[in-house]
């Protein structure tokens, strides 16, 4: 496994997906994609919250009037926790809202993250088989659909609230297990201290539908939204890549970054120094 | 390895250690050991911080006085960063000075956390390389001293600035690389979220010289010093313990709590809540 001798080079922008909570989710969600077209991007990936006041159907002809592509719809959670019955078919009917507004906006996949275990008790095992069997009940009306289910790991800081897939081997045996339809999203920032993520990415292969970046900053104060910049961190990201790359994958480069301080600032700021980075460490 | 149904019983309070950085580094040594006295506890493992104005032979002698033992002394680090050579001769320095402490003080062990990848550049892999290194240079420093290396891994949340050992599988491959006196510390807190936390227990066996509980709360809000009081959290620990005690660990049950709000606290009521969650939650 040690033959990543050669670095990737630096992927064209047309590669680029930006996930807009990047810019944050209180910027309306035609400006953004006025903003996207502004720096050649043509290609993103939506959080729910994004349109959440204009309705989906309005977000969808926003995006076909600009010629903006959607790669995955974030996101199918909740499955995770043991709170009641209720709880359980609440998560149920929320996927099936997701996945006809994945669909209305052409979307190639949907983002699982699953839940994570909550305060309201049970093992982080018990959260780990639902949200398992929360994707084999869905998955058939994700399939009919015609949107992948992308299965994400978090980071293990998020197992507790956010959600419980916790590596990349992990992922893969959950879609593994679900079927025809279930695939994982490699995120950088997610996985780069696994001590197998060699191994893990290159046996998930044709299982991988998409790849995230962002940056490891140190120090880091917020356990969700105190990502870095690309380049700004400690993460070697053009590793990462190479690795996807030699796994076969051959999809588009998405930079979703979580901050605090970079959603607050201008949002050409903060999009041309993603174009920028993106070309120079990516 | 679905055999774990039984949990174990509650342990004995003669099994507890304290260790000390659960009520900080800023109070008196020997007044944190008359408090320990006052609450049953004659088993602690110290941070070097805590006898720092001290100095360890006064240390020793205050321990000696009380018939309090030492489990493991925190820690040794700083074999991750690529800074220059200068500065792994400093670790490697101050190593030395660790095995020394640690003799003084009769502790079972030092526990080694090998420093983090930090902003001074180089990759995780690299910085895992540089701490093998760092082990396999000063093990037999600590084998002529009587004393074992701990190897812990720490929550992948620490491995940027704290420790890149992120896996027990990973801290087992390099004690069983290093060899004869190298062993591994396993903390509840750092590795509770791992999928395949089964299957590493079992296989470290041997190797395990350590085990140390606190909880995972919800929210945290810190990485490094938010960990909770067990049972505050969602980590079941009974489980936990029982995979260490059907490995084969025999020794002595830890609690080590990095929190701001805990170790703020009055030193009594700190104590006394850690005896009672021990036996009720532990």
């Amino acid at each position: 496994m040690n033959n990543l001798t050669t670095p990737a080079s630096a992927p064209p922008v047309s590669q680029l997906v930006l996930n807009l909570i990047t810019v944050g989710t209180e910027r309306p969600f035609e400006g953004i994609l006025d903003a996207c077209i502004r720096h050649g991007i043509t290609a993103v990936s939506p959080w729910r919250d994004h349109y959440a006041d204009i309705g989906v159907q309005r977000a969808a002809s926003a995006l076909r009037e600009r010629s903006i592509t959607v790669n995955t719809l974030c996101r199918m959670t909740g499955f995770g926790p043991a709170d009641d019955s209720s709880s359980w078919q609440k998560a149920i009917d929320d996927a099936r809202r997701v996945i006809d507004e994945a669909a209305a906006l052409g979307a190639v996949s949907i983002t699982l993250t699953g839940g994570g275990v909550a305060s309201s008790g049970g093992s982080i095992q018990d959260a780990r088989q639902r949200i398992l069997e929360g994707i084999q009940t869905i998955l058939p009306e994700a399939r009919a659909a015609g949107v992948l289910l992308a299965i994400e790991p978090l980071h293990p800081m998020c197992a507790a609230d956010r959600g419980a897939i916790s590596s990349i081997k992990q992922a893969c045996a959950m879609a593994t297990a679900a079927g025809q339809g279930a695939m994982v999203m490699i995120d950088a920032y997610n996985t780069w201290w696994d001590p197998e993520i060699e191994t893990s990415v290159a046996n998930a292969a044709r299982l991988i539908c998409g790849f995230q970046v962002s940056d490891w900053l140190v120090p880091t104060t917020d356990l969700a939204f105190d990502r870095g910049m690309m380049g700004d961190g400690v993460i070697d990201l053009r590793r990462v890549r190479r690795m996807v790359i030699d796994a076969g994958y051959e999809g588009p480069v998405e930079v979703e970054i979580l901050s605090n301080r970079w959603s607050a600032r201008p949002i050409d700021e903060i999009i041309s120094t993603v174009v920028q980075r993106f070309a120079s460490v990516c």
